[in-house]
């Protein structure tokens, strides 16, 4: 199946899971960030790498669904700690519900994660399932915790910057590729090298995001975005032109971002115009290239149906080059 | 072993995975909160009930350390949510690091408290263990959101606020002997009954807790303590008050709950004289004594050592009778 009908199967079936449940308000903002309109991405992928050695993806739904709350679970707690008032366009769960809300229906959300591990029957299978994962969500609230120190910190090297996005982002879609593999009774390379995959595309689908933020709208409506930018966050783009910068111009760029008066459109264009000037799109562009590479070899050594390999690499293409 | 011996086995157990590990700001948290000189009640009962069935606790220690990890996840995440300063007499986790680390440290407990049960080597009570848990971290979460409820809420049955302590409290340690019986093989009927005496000890424990918030101290050093009066709490002493009271004295208990002027000292005093004039007390008292004779009616009927169902009698009596 394409990514669309995947997408399909799981949302009919993540349907019939809906949390109407009693206490009402700890169960209903739990539906409302899982039927927000996410991508649902980790799903599809977790149903492909299970397709690629077994067609009856019964037995892989439950767990799709799991990672599904784990990923929505992470942004309803994420959201808390950024402050943010919007998630996929709508109101966030702790906006809309209050903090507390926010914090008791995250937590059960990640209880019922392991009710759908857990339901797994093969013995074997489930407990290399729960490790897999147990380890990968232990690895994400790392990643957040360097994000968050991140912010604090004066200088952040380019290697702790790729160490954090893949524990924040690239371990947990390797972790669903690996347990769809594993649930379908994939031979433990395969397992392996889907696990590599999902690390490398996590990484370049990362980057990727901070290219978009900066550079995305800007070519394809005519118009910049540069979230990031007013929020001084330190994307790879920053880190990069940090480290290429003379010792005037990382000062010049640190007293922009430590500027409150700038008007929001002249610090983009200060700071677009020193990235370009350092030419760091192109160096940050390679270096995503680099970890698409990775994630190509991994997949093309796989020993899965030709198919779903296809239909595994035009995800990644779609995940690495989407333009919003 | 008694409950001291016990204490001291786990403690030393416990000592050996102190969290030292990078991102320091994820992990300091939660080796404060486990080091904060807790009870480890729920361990020491998780000790009994396996040590009824087996003597080698080996197996035993690191479920209970699950479940002490639990239990603290969940006092940090609801010290959040009442905004309490302190616990155990110490800063709180969340006052002392801020609330964003209190959610992410409380997560990365959770997630651990998984990675604990998941080492469970039988493969028929790792899943055991883990529905139970699962079943019982849910039922937690839905306790606490019945607590943030009522707070709400203008009236609470007497039925619901019992739902809500045998939620909160109760089947955590119920569940906690359920693990230590399962994991060492006691009959299943023996597993049962353990989790009943646990329901209702804990029940027992949780009314004892409300009791002794406004008649313990006074009794025991001659001063009124009554801080969940203060603090306008719906426990049972006050629903009881409620249901007895004429319509004219519901809405002058109401009234004085409502009144923010009132002094402290005032307050406590005006209530509490309300409680007694309709001996809410000794109707209190008694409610708590059925469910003591409910929980020993279970621990007579249990296979196991008649001496580790004498140290459960003694814990149960230490948690229902304790004067503070």
């Amino acid at each position: 199946m394409d990514s669309n009908e995947l997408k399909d199967v799981y949302q009919t079936y993540a349907k019939a899971f809906s949390f109407e449940k009693k206490p009402k308000n700890l169960y209903v903002p739990v539906d409302y960030i899982m039927n927000l309109g996410g991508k649902n991405i980790r799903a599809i992928l977790l149903l492909m790498a299970y397709e690629m050695y077994d067609d009856n993806l019964d037995n892989a739904l439950p767990l799709a669904h799991a990672i599904e709350l784990f990923h929505n679970f992470s942004l309803v707690h994420d959201d808390i700690m950024d402050e943010a008032l919007l998630r996929r366009g709508k109101t966030t769960v702790h906006h809309k519900y209050g903090i507390n809300t926010g914090i008791l229906s995250g937590d059960v959300m990640l209880i019922y994660v392991y009710k759908f591990l857990n339901g797994v029957k093969d013995d074997q299978k489930r407990k290399e399932i729960l490790d897999v994962f147990t380890q990968t969500a232990i690895e994400v609230c790392e990643g957040q915790q360097y994000d968050v120190d991140f912010e604090e910190q004066d200088m952040v090297s380019i290697e702790d910057y790729l160490l954090m996005i893949k524990l924040k982002t690239a371990v947990l879609i390797a972790a669903a590729l690996k347990i769809g593999a594993i649930m379908a009774s994939a031979p433990k390379d395969d397992c392996q090298l889907l696990y590599e995959f999902g690390i490398n595309a996590g990484i370049a689908f990362q980057i990727q995001d901070d290219l978009l933020d900066t550079y995305g709208a800007q070519e394809l409506i005519g118009k910049k975005s540069g979230g990031d930018i007013v929020q001084n966050k330190k994307t790879i783009l920053f880190l990069s032109a940090m480290q290429k910068a003379t010792v005037e111009d990382q000062s010049k760029l640190r007293g922009i971002y430590a500027n409150c008066d700038l008007l929001e459109a002249e610090k983009i264009d200060t700071v677009t115009t020193m990235f370009n000037s350092y030419d760091v799109k192109s160096s940050v562009v390679s270096r995503r290239d680099e970890y698409i590479v990775k994630a190509y070899d991994s997949l093309n050594k796989l020993k899965g149906k030709e198919a779903s390999k296809e239909s595994l690499k035009q995800m990644a293409e779609y995940l690495i080059r989407r333009e919003k």
